[in-house]
């Protein structure tokens, strides 16, 4: 069941990587149903906090009408950073179903471990690794396009 | 100098405090000028991403047109959560100054000290405890008529 849902969050990396943004992709789910859909888009806006996760979070609230997603599951390509991984705090995200890891920014079992921290109000449950592959190689692949074109 | 834009953040909390948001506010200083200005609206908008910080940062990307703000300075009343302290690494803020710190929830130097993790590619300079008492006093006043009004 993860992995149909992850195929959802690749398919929104995708729409990210046809706009030249790094191809990081994110659904929420809720009751078995789809309720949210995003894909990074900070280059084309120009604003920083343009992640996936952010905009299907702010979309997942305004579909319910709450900022509480209790009953929610995050799925998202990559693991979440600093931002991502504290926004599920705030909003309560029952569960969070990451992709690859990530090393440099990943903030939920790499740079930190964010749900590891005592004192906060809210720990999502946690499954990572799923489709990893199919994640890792989208973003090792524009990366390496994007050297390419400099070159 | 650091007073005079924490009294415009000051500003920017009461806004919230006339929502019965709580008090929680935020300015972007460029060059000496308050390019961004911001609340807490997260009860009024139920989104749970609508701090005061991430409402800033937004609006001063969008002011710039560019999702980075090196030569910016972000005041808050607050000490930062976890998802606001993410959001400064993203966006390259040059330095925070914040008001009153946050034990229960402050991710700059309370639960977790954010900018002492290794790994990120961005460090904020960090000033600390400008107008402090002011700041927490809206904060303790806020929730005493809360609970108030609950009795």
């Amino acid at each position: 069941m993860d992995e149909k849902y992850m195929k959802e969050a690749i398919k929104e990396a995708k729409k990210a990587w046809a706009k030249d943004e790094v191809p990081i992709g994110a659904v929420i789910v809720k009751d078995g149903k789809v309720i949210a859909r995003a894909h990074n888009l900070r280059e084309s806006k120009q604003i920083a906090t343009a992640h996936a996760e952010i905009i299907a979070i702010e979309k997942a609230c305004k579909k319910i009408g709450s900022w509480r997603l209790n009953d929610c599951t995050l799925y998202v390509t990559l693991e979440p950073c600093a931002m991502c991984s504290g926004a599920m705090i705030l909003s309560r995200v029952g569960r969070i179903v990451y992709g690859a890891s990530d090393p440099k920014g990943g903030c939920v079992d790499s740079c930190i471990k964010m749900y590891e921290q005592q004192g906060f109000n809210h720990y999502p449950e946690v499954t990572s690794g799923i489709l990893k592959d199919e994640c890792s190689s989208m973003l090792t692949t524009f990366f390496k396009n994007k050297r390419n074109q400099k070159n």
